[in-house]
């Protein structure tokens, strides 16, 4: 069977490049689409009529919907290289929770880093550095959360990394002198291809958090 | 290896619910142990110390957290009996489409039901009506959303039907009416011990938001 792989995504979305990293680990060819979310594609709204949201990875004519159900997805069908989950049940279960914290967790709390003001924006910015010591403690002495390669843990979380710079900048702090390690560990990620061709430049993704603060009247 | 399995639970909890009935469907004898949610056990804290919540599943001491990787944990270690997800990628893919779907919305427009009041429950009312028909339409023809045996989005589902009483007396409505196909569906998974056992009854449920709306001030 013909792999046909289209991904309908959105350059800035963590939830993207989530999907870009595992395809790209796995070293799958594929057809990028970016979406106008404010005019969103019929190819999209056919796709994912249920939530109408990217990323959508296409597979053979077929929808995978969800960013973490899709980087499963494509760990299980090109299953004999660069394995993303563990294979023992227990330590899938940890990655699982991790991914999920993370999705629980990191991405609105780093919304309301660049979204709100004074106090709210403080307690935001406690929280944040609170969520990556814990990842920190997870982390251990690894080189990745998934041990000695990059797992389904690192895919989920490092695209996080390239929103950074806006973070730092709207939320005025530095996140290297709270969490040296976290840092440390994402720029590990990024000196794999699959990561730094997958995410975005920081600074791009800073002007667009900038207009987007400006649509929302945030000054 | 001895199986020594926990469940720290609460029993009105369709999360807990849903582990009770993976363990059912695999014949795993445990122990259980209701939680005093206003006054967690030191047990609790330890095994679930990112979110202290039920349910948590302990498997020869190691702690598995959230209720969706607690039962794809069960199916993946006691993968001999009752499988739960499907074998084939996409179809796994479309399982865990819908169980996030129940996670994301139905929880959430359940609370709403018996929780609000006015405007906002008649919207609630609306959307849960909505989110049913898509379900049904999943369900199609099938016996169960796992084909011909329960599977992974019965066991996320199936839960909610016991909290049923109480989303229809608060929120004054039949939900049959507008959906006959979802009960038929319910009723009959309820034909096995594995979910029948595992649930509790309606009523005592409905008595349950009874007290939690008066201590939440809802008349």
């Amino acid at each position: 069977m013909a792999n046909e792989v289209t991904l309908l995504d959105f350059w800035p979305s963590p939830f993207g490049m989530r999907v870009r990293i595992a395809l790209a680990e796995k070293g799958i060819q594929y057809e990028y689409k970016d979406e106008d979310l404010r005019n969103k594609s019929p190819l999209l709204l056919q796709m994912n009529p249920i939530h109408k949201k990217i990323p959508v990875l296409i597979h053979n004519g077929k929808p995978i919907c969800e960013s973490l159900i899709a980087v499963q997805y494509v760990d299980e069908v090109w299953n004999t290289k660069s394995p993303l989950l563990p294979s023992d049940p227990y330590h899938r279960a940890q990655a699982r929770f991790w991914a999920d914290f993370v999705d629980k967790k990191i991405h609105d709390v780093g919304r309301r880093l660049w979204a709100t003001k004074g106090e709210e924006q403080e307690a935001a910015k406690k929280e944040f550095v609170e969520y990556l010591k814990l990842l920190e403690e997870q982390l251990g002495d690894k080189p990745y959360f998934g041990g000695d390669n990059l797992g389904y843990v690192d895919v989920a979380l490092v695209p996080f990394f390239s929103w950074f710079e806006a973070y730092e900048t709207f939320g005025n702090f530095k996140i290297e002198a709270e969490c040296p390690k976290f840092i440390a560990w994402a720029k590990r990620c990024m000196q794999k291809e699959s990561v730094s061709k997958s995410l975005p430049d920081q600074h791009k993704v800073y002007e667009f958090v900038l207009q987007r603060r400006k649509r929302l009247g945030i000054e």
